[in-house]
């Protein structure tokens, strides 16, 4: 069984979080993946670079620059200083982006509506065989949510979407974990105890129907159901600092 | 044979020189390895972000914040970059640093005659097995100069170094090839036609004697001369434009 587990940037920008779950991630036993997003430091290097960033919708639009930025500062420094601390840890960690190896191509996201979000990329291609090719030789793929197109252009990628994609290009044998800032998908979301313990379609049906899952999870958890309808064998929406916790979707 | 191959950061900084060597780069025959230097563009990136680059004897003092730059700029960009250009080309690129896979070791260099470079590192341990497993599967390895100690801590390297370090781990049946501005070691500075075709230890003696060879040229075939003596079957050093000519250092 492969893990593939997603960090948000969020964590990584705090030493005590990162350390804690990097310390987590080292002691998965087993194959495993890790794709990270960069979070925040994107954009703090812009605003000390002078290039304005620019949101539509609450999204990101990547300009030429901001891409460059969004290169460095995810692909180069985030990836390469948690590659760092994996190697201490034990872990034969290799650093990776979409197209290192080619295994992860996509298309520059059309124009829609007149929304142009610039240099941002639709996943349209995976090859799951050059990760297993790295993971059967005991490496960890450490993921850089950057892409790229069959014109050689570098895209930026949803986080979220790589793992999902990396996930479904290992399948049948894999699980994915999705790592945030809660303890879970909530019943109640002020109330970080009220962990949904499991999730199923059906009882995905019925919480929607009550309002008791809403908002933003309900991507997450589509998400999810989608990974698995693609072969992918469960989902876990869980707090960073508890890889063996929170919710679990499956079938 | 397994080729290495040096560029230097100034021809990847010019677009037309850089497609060109890239073009000829992914002309090459057989398995093969890319060394990539950083140039000017992580002082670029430094002067906007207002961090002042120190030098000391015309060498880089890499403080924590111009290890940070340069991981992002010669780790990040200008690699990503380079991979993403080659597997346009057809050549199954994947970007590394030493940390990527944990194939180059190096300690901090240390405090010598009160002169403290910071964060950069000399190499002490290469392990040439990670690199043939990805080139027996097919990829081309573009090596970005950062390697990393035994505590994590990444370190700028010279890109130099990191090529002979890297020719030296996949001795014998390999040939390096340092790519720079000029046509080859000249006999007359002045002159790109004066190219002296082929160095033996034998003739480099005469060389020197003769004042034809001196200055900056002493140390890279000093270098050229220590790679075969560590087996490398030959070193070349030729104008990127030109991977086939130059000056050959042999045995």
């Amino acid at each position: 069984m492969i893990q593939v587990i997603k960090i948000g940037g969020g964590i990584l920008e705090n030493e005590a979080q990162r350390n804690a779950f990097l310390r987590q991630f080292a002691a998965v036993a087993g194959p495993k993946v890790l794709v990270h997003g960069g979070g925040r430091l994107a954009t703090t290097m812009a605003e000390r670079l002078g290039v304005e960033t620019q949101m539509i919708d609450g999204r990101r639009v990547t300009d030429k620059e901001t891409l460059n930025i969004v290169t460095m500062v995810y692909g180069g420094l985030v990836n390469k200083q948690v590659v760092a601390q994996l190697q201490t840890m034990g872990v034969n960690a290799i650093g990776l982006t979409g197209v290192d190896g080619g295994w992860m191509k996509s298309v520059k996201r059309p124009i829609k509506n007149g929304i142009d979000y610039g240099y941002v990329g639709d996943v349209i291609e995976v090859n799951g065989a050059h990760l297993r090719i790295l993971l059967d030789k005991g490496l960890t793929p450490v993921i850089a949510p950057i892409t790229y197109s069959a014109e050689g252009l570098l895209l930026n990628t949803n986080a979220d979407t790589v793992a999902s994609q990396t996930a479904i290009s290992l399948a049948p044998d894999v699980q994915l974990t999705f790592c945030f800032e809660k303890e879970g998908v909530l019943s109640n979301p002020d109330e970080e105890s009220s962990v949904i313990a499991k999730i199923t379609p059906k009882s995905y049906t019925q919480l929607k129907a009550d309002g008791i899952v809403s908002g933003g999870m309900i991507p997450k958890i589509d998400n999810a159901f989608a990974a698995i309808e693609h072969g992918v064998q469960s989902v876990r929406i869980t707090h960073a600092s508890n890889l063996q916790g929170g919710t679990i979707i499956v079938e």
